[in-house]
């Protein structure tokens, strides 16, 4: 039986955990059992007692009523009293630097962590350095796994790591990994000569939910920029976010505007901007997408607008999916995954494949 | 440790060899043991005895050199007494039916299994089930993985097998599976009006080894039908080889002809059927693709040759490459997996990643 305490049921979390109980119902998965235990969010927190095993599937209602606030290290020592370290996994939902940070010091305690937080990987590498560390040292060996960084539910770092354990010499890794921005691209640069303007297309997206509800979260690249990270230092490169060349496409003059409203209203004074890159993309036969580029080869990293030819697969890319080329000595055609790589459903997929995987190992 | 036995040692199976030894040799991989302990071809065996870890470096002399004749049961015997069959991996290089059937005695002794022979997952279904059956109903709960059977080292069945697991529902899967077909049609039907002649591409093609000594071993499409078999039955469906519509696409007439050599020299008389075939295509706007399709929400299941618009990924393949689409209810956009399907290298890596998955969950 592995147990599973979710911090962060917000929709990716809620997802999981709807993905979770399904699972535990079925008798298919009597093989490899799999146990929500608890639930924390940041005012409250809800561990089950091991006596009442099917007491999570009403979670909501038990976290609404429940009156324990929350406390991470107590969530933590309660956890400990249901069950083994070594056959628990923290799943951390937020995108929360703090919990983060606490990575280290559970993995030392014995416990598996699966998330996709991407702070941990993507800051300071001292972070990264003492995860792994601390994976290292202790004697159970728990896994840490974060499949869910980049690209959602596809199966982007459980490849990479296989070619990299067997092997294999990673040359380059290119990708599309903003689910926004390849929503914003592929609409605004699609290849006929005259379309939306892009202050437009960026107001129905936010309008839909598909931004950040600072669309400058999205456009200044930080996110995707922190994934290409992750790929990298997976690649075997001790990379930090400041050596990449990171393009914020937010303009210069807009970056300070104090509310996102003042952002929107003065984003249409820059249209002819981008209408004029789109134009000269436009002439060359080719497309505008916002890229990461991590190039082992020459060691260079960067994350930018770019152009590409109407037959390469990041032109013809479904509006808001990721994709993502591995160009290694194996497969010197590159090996392309692409899909939706934004939204709870995948999301919560990307976390769930985890946590099959530590279910197989430590069971 | 896990210890490894390698039947077959051909292309794909010499390249495993190498990967195996280069893993081992690594400082890296400490935590992670394999070792290389048997091998064995048709006519000769080689098991390695435990106090000699590094006799198989040269594998190759030593089992030239070697007297033992090959016996399948003697070489079971000889690895179990090197240690124990639930901390062993059989690894069966060959696409024999005879040693695919095998796999249930194996199973029930507790080895594991990786493979890339297609023959026992997609022949009769009792087969299947025989397989699945020892493995459960042996105690140490022995793993048979077979990643390599579609897509060589592209990562299908492990995300095939995560979305149902977890709970997704498989729609459609899609695919052009042959990297020799892959090669013909993407040569032939480039989306140009005129081109090569259809049995020049095959010639080129056979004189390169891109083909099966005989060619119409790929052109009849038995094996993308089989690993469209494997596709299905892993979605959950029962399904056997007879259930699916199989587009042969060698012309009848030359079926039976009784030399390759009678086969390639007639072939161009067809030159004009397959000619027209790409001219209607062309006249839509589309070109021509050898695609396997397993459809669960009608169980529909078939491998033909089918047009597709120059937009479509299938269009776009880089020629030789394989593609797989998985529609499903996570992922309505579908997740597609593309890169080089055929190889000894890439197969090889295939069969690693199974190997390495065994070594993380035995170990």
């Amino acid at each position: 039986m592995l147990n599973v305490a979710v911090i962060g049921p917000g929709l990716v979390g809620e997802a999981l955990i709807e993905m979770i109980l399904n699972y535990s119902k079925s008798s298919n998965n009597s093989d490899l059992p799999i146990s929500l235990i608890a639930v924390t969010n940041s005012s409250k927190m809800l561990v089950n007692p091991s006596s009442k095993p099917d007491n999570l599937n009403d979670w909501k209602a038990a976290l609404q009523s429940e009156s324990v606030p929350a406390d991470m290290d107590k969530f933590v020592s309660l956890i400990l009293e249901h069950g083994p370290a070594d056959k628990t996994v923290l799943v951390d939902c937020t995108s929360n630097e703090r919990i983060a940070s606490s990575y280290p010091a559970w993995l030392e305690k014995g416990f598996n962590v699966v998330t996709p937080n991407k702070k941990a990987f993507s800051s300071d590498i001292s972070l990264w350095n003492k995860i792994k560390e601390a994976a290292n040292n202790c004697s159970s060996k728990p896994l840490i796994m974060h499949e869910a960084t980049v690209g959602a539910g596809l199966p982007v770092l459980s490849t990479l790591n296989n070619l990299v354990i067997s092997g294999d010499r990673i040359d380059k890794i290119e990708g599309i990994l903003s689910g926004t921005l390849s929503f914003l691209f592929c609409e605004f640069s699609n290849g006929s000569a005259s379309g939306k303007s892009f202050s437009d297309i960026v107001k129905v997206a936010k309008a839909n939910g598909f931004t950040e509800p600072d669309p400058r979260d999205d456009l200044s690249g930080l996110d995707v920029a922190r994934k290409a990270i992750i790929l990298a230092r997976l690649s075997g490169a001790s990379v930090e976010l400041s050596d990449l060349a990171l393009e914020n496409i937010v303009p210069e003059e807009l970056r300070s505007a104090s509310t996102v409203t003042e952002f929107m209203d003065r984003l249409p004074e820059f249209d002819s901007h981008f209408n004029s890159l789109n134009q000269a993309a436009f002439e060359k036969g080719e497309v505008l997408r916002y890229v990461a580029s991590v190039d082992l080869t020459t060691s260079t990293y960067s994350v930018s607008l770019k152009s590409f030819p109407k037959a390469h697969a990041f032109a013809s890319l479904s509006s808001g999916d990721n994709i993502l080329s591995f160009t290694t000595k194996y497969f010197s055609n590159p090996l392309t995954i692409m899909g939706a790589g934004a939204g709870s459903e995948v999301t919560a997929f990307g976390i769930f494949s985890d946590i099959l995987h530590v279910a197989r190992v430590k069971q």
